[in-house]
């Protein structure tokens, strides 16, 4: 048999066999090896929140895929969105609604399946007469119904299955059912996602809980992240938001599976002032407890990055500015070829010292240092002579990585998280026809 | 057993059975399936220009890989280089060379094999000896010698074996030995790429020849695009710069494997006058020429791409201006999820939906239009009525795709050229330790 022809013959086996792993992967949901070892946390009830979650069939049968979450008068709510220009109606609809009133309610109705995104006109009736609906069987105003939908884009969201089942939702309320609220919102995540904190403020208990979901921008068509964080602090809504702005910036702005953004991202935070704790833009211990929280959630959602093996911090310091710096681990994040040679476990810092120099933030080659974890790889241009291939090597076998930058130029410093880029990835964004 | 047992042992077939298809694939050299049906084309002879190649052993034996070109005294040269902040020292050379007195011969010397980039001050040593030996032998000034180096960073070059072959190079020069040097200069390259033109200006024949290199910002560590074209039209050395700038945002900056961008790309033109045909702003044909010339070798750029089985051109038409109508572009040809799904034949208009949406250029959800050929696949914000996923799925079996986007909004415009994202791009960035 000539050469060519026995690749040929070795290739066909290999699809088959790849065919096979797939198909079995499929029915058995294989979480990724990144999630959370001690699987959806305990999360703390929160004061004037109740949730639920129903099967209500919008794509696939047998399954919770909506989700509804009220919330009791007092509540203020704040809300980060994608910044993509071709946002989905649900997202338009949230950004005109926040800043309302917030001595009414307010209420959260997620679906998954169908991300009611590039519909049209039929996009923004579906929006209307989901939240018209949640508002006449709630008494919520409708001003104050929030809604969310992911899943596959393009295709009318059918949304007399989510309507039909409003009363139920609101029939079977509870306060700690938020568990099974994230898992209605889950579309190509292979777990529920979830992350809370206790705090003592001036001898009270403020609690604060979270859910997300997303893995990348993907599956079937086009995932979305999507984020509820809940807690029974006292906060103004001006302050929530601001708060809320910054701490996106810090959290959730600086991780990046794949560089693409989707056009349904969504965060929204309630606080509903249960606790009777107030607030201010001075209560240091509820803003980092948030802050962790948004965190918690934020490395979770790249733990589930689509084929992810590797959890990857990129720091970098030594920057012209801060901005820079971001710039820089952005781009270092987002390259295919560090990616990839991090999915080999490849210690290779010359496609760091590339994406450094094509991000378009300062940098001089001559003065950056390069660490992986604590090893120092690269210094003053060149190779650091203290550097062993193979100590390099032996670090990129770990599921964590750090990958440090100095650039030596001044004090801009940022830090981002993302995952290697593997052939799951390709598996699952090109060998399944969505 | 059980099927997580199974699923393993499945696993580890399949990853046996890639090895040995890996390895047969080494050693078969496989062409990409994009490469040019003819091979290397037969390139016009350029007066004033010789060529010649040989193994000297840089990092691999057995090669030809080493280059050097000599042209006439009256040789005008431009050149463009990478933006890249990080870029190596030879480019860094050949930028503080340009401009300088044409009336001079002038020199290329390229080695494949290692790329003298992130070397520290042994780089710009390595760059010093080699320009310097080149000058000794042919006599050329040294300021008037360009050198480039293309394969692993991070190494010291071993510029030795590179001087020791000068005068070999120079006792063997030829006019017609382009092709040897189109070889000498490949790194992962699956095929060399040639592109030329002879036009008539005023009764006389003016001809030009390119070659370059590139396949992504590849292998073994890090590649680099490198280009040469020489043209024996007479043109005065500040207009040739801004011809060759002005021409490389219309080809060679409007193509994309990755998104990743080498520390080494360099594009030198050379005119040597031999025809005798002066060329002033209004030559047209000239201009058209060297475009076509130019437009050629991206695209072969492109066509031998990491992995790619797609060659794909990403037309954007209607845009508010031409700024963003590439960066619209540009956006659509390097999202990873647009990329997967060309890989996987899947007529996936969401993602493109979603990568204009993301790329910060302005768009209006519910004016924008998409073809796929010439299949009207999305029109006002949703699914054409007309479309038939069928007829999609049927078109992206092409191996040559053209995704058209009208946003709707002005008369900006721009093309761009990309590839897919394959597990063929895993496999040699990730797979196979450099």
């Amino acid at each position: 048999m000539s050469k060519k022809a026995k690749i040929r013959k070795l290739e066909k086996k290999v699809a088959k066999l790849k065919a096979r792993v797939r198909e079995a992967r499929t029915h058995t949901h294989a979480v990724s090896p990144l999630a959370p070892k001690d699987g959806f946390p305990h999360l703390p009830v929160i004061g004037g929140a109740r949730f639920s979650a129903v099967k209500a069939g919008v794509r696939y049968p047998g399954r919770v895929d909506v989700m509804l979450a009220e919330l009791d008068p007092g509540t203020a709510v704040a809300g980060v969105f994608t910044r993509s220009a071709t946002r989905s109606a649900p997202v338009l609809d949230c950004q005109a609604k926040l800043g309302t009133d917030q001595k009414a309610g307010a209420a959260f109705i997620v679906n998954s399946g169908n991300s009611n995104a590039f519909t049209g006109t039929n996009g923004v009736k579906a929006v209307e007469a989901i939240t018209e609906e949640v508002a006449r069987i709630t008494g919520v105003p409708q001003n104050r119904v929030y809604s969310a939908s992911t899943g596959v884009i393009g295709e009318p969201l059918p949304f007399e299955r989510i309507t039909a089942k409003v009363e139920e939702l609101h029939g079977t309320m509870s306060a700690d059912a938020i568990e099974l609220a994230a898992r209605a919102i889950m579309t190509t995540d292979t777990y529920p996602k979830g992350a809370g904190a206790e705090i003592k403020i001036g001898g009270k208990t403020v609690r604060i809980a979270g859910i997300a979901k997303g893995s990348g921008m993907i599956a079937p068509d086009m995932a979305t992240m999507l984020v509820y964080i809940f807690t029974d602090a006292d906060v103004e809504q001006s302050l929530l938001q601001r708060l809320l702005s910054d701490l996106t910036d810090e959290t959730f702005n600086n991780i990046t599976v794949d560089s693409d953004t989707s056009t349904s991202d969504s965060l929204l935070l309630a606080a509903t002032g249960a606790s009777g704790v107030k607030i201010t833009e001075d209560t240091t211990a509820f803003i980092a407890a948030l802050r962790g929280v948004m965190l918690d959630l934020a490395h979770q959602v790249v733990r589930d990055g689509e084929g992810a093996t590797k959890f990857v911090e990129i720091r970098v310091t030594g920057a012209a500015a801060d901005a820079d710096a971001r710039r820089h681990a952005m781009a270092i994040a987002n390259s295919p070829l560090v990616k990839t040679a991090i999915a080999g476990e490849d210690p290779n810092w010359g496609r760091v010292v590339m994406a450094i120099g094509k991000s378009g933030a300062a940098a001089d080659r001559d003065k950056l240092s390069i660490h992986f974890g604590d090893i120092l790889v690269a210094s003053q241009g060149w190779v650091s002579p203290s550097y062993r291939e193979d100590e390099g090597a032996a670090y990129m076998k770990n599921d964590e990585l750090v990958i440090a930058v100095d650039l030596g130029l001044g004090k801009g410093a940022a830090t981002v998280w993302t995952c290697d880029l593997t052939h799951a990835y390709i598996q699952i964004n090109a060998d399944y026809r969505s």
